[in-house]
């Protein structure tokens, strides 16, 4: 059978690997589509808003990771149980967003000097803030982002903070062991793990 | 009855406005408390994230403005039918916070050459291209973001734009019919309108 569900993202984990954790822990065959960055500019046109990830499923296009991560937590019921349970969801993957764009905006920075002064601010006031935060978090909501049970929101942090991991060359949850043991938890989820053993090694 | 709903943000429209219309139009009543620039950084460290809007509801503590609003949307009846037009309101208000993502950065650039190259690229490549694209999205669907009826999209777009229309100084819709019809429907709906009569005056 040939899949239904197609992804569309860098040769990266990015904000792309999130969705590919929600999708193998929800057992959903898909194609895998990657290119290389250096192939962006000739793909951006063909994309809705010059941005990826893409998901094709159910014969739906869709764009932007979180929203894409929402619409799969909820066929997956990983959405919370009810209205407010879902906005703590996505108050936390919203918070790491902020985070992740300040990661971004370091890494992509052109500027010798201006990175550097980046790296800094990064690494020793935004990241350490975040981690403590959402240390405590975890922390409260029995080790997980909220209500002390397994959401999208665990998969969305587990999986972009493989690509901060990346960008900073250190596990970011190194000194959070909150955060570190949620994202050792979804790691070993099997579906993940298995899908971590035989991923394309990506430097992103 | 005093009221149990609270906002705090800025003395400005910014992410806050589209909070406050929806409030407005749910007739919910709120304390709207606002704050000057120069009082930010003794606020800061009191806010869960170091970042505002903040929403007191329900005797909840909420932070992320489109978390707020989709919390709110669904208690409106404003979120979508089902899981896809949820999804579908998700992808829209994403990218219109991309495009308000670098009317941001834009704004806030400290470095004055620096920030002429980025109204430059604004004004002529990131603007125009959010603003046909989002201007065809409601085309297709029927004068609204998503399933030709009203969401909760439709309040943080025209918030949304009441902000980024203070920084480029020029009502961004003025080129896009659609786009202009929506904001005008929205701030003709009579609980919208009675705000905007009524709301502070501010530069942002």
């Amino acid at each position: 059978m040939s899949p239904t569900c197609k992804l569309t993202y860098f040769d990266a984990m990015g904000i792309g690997e999130p969705i590919r954790f929600l999708l193998c822990y929800g057992k959903i065959q898909f194609e895998d589509i990657r290119f290389d960055f250096e192939k962006w500019p000739s793909m951006k046109p063909s994309t809705p808003y010059g941005k990826v990830p893409l998901l094709e499923i159910d014969g739906k296009k869709m764009h932007q990771s979180a929203a894409i991560c929402r619409y799969l937590g909820k066929k997956l019921g990983l959405a919370g149980a009810n209205d407010w349970e879902s906005a703590q969801i996505d108050m936390a993957v919203d918070t790491i967003t902020d985070l992740r764009l300040k990661v971004t905006e370091y890494y992509w920075e052109p500027e010798e000097t201006t990175k550097q002064k980046k790296k800094e601010t990064l690494l020793n006031e935004t990241l350490p803030f975040y981690m403590e935060k959402l240390d405590a978090l975890v922390k409260e909501n029995g080790g997980y982002l909220v209500a002390g049970k397994l959401s999208w929101g665990d998969f969305f942090f587990a999986g972009v903070s493989d690509y901060m991991d990346c960008v900073v060359q250190f596990d970011i949850t190194k000194d959070h062991p909150n955060l570190a043991a949620l994202k050792k938890k979804i790691r070993e989820l099997p579906a993940i793990k298995e899908w971590i053993s035989k991923r394309p090694k990506t430097t992103l």
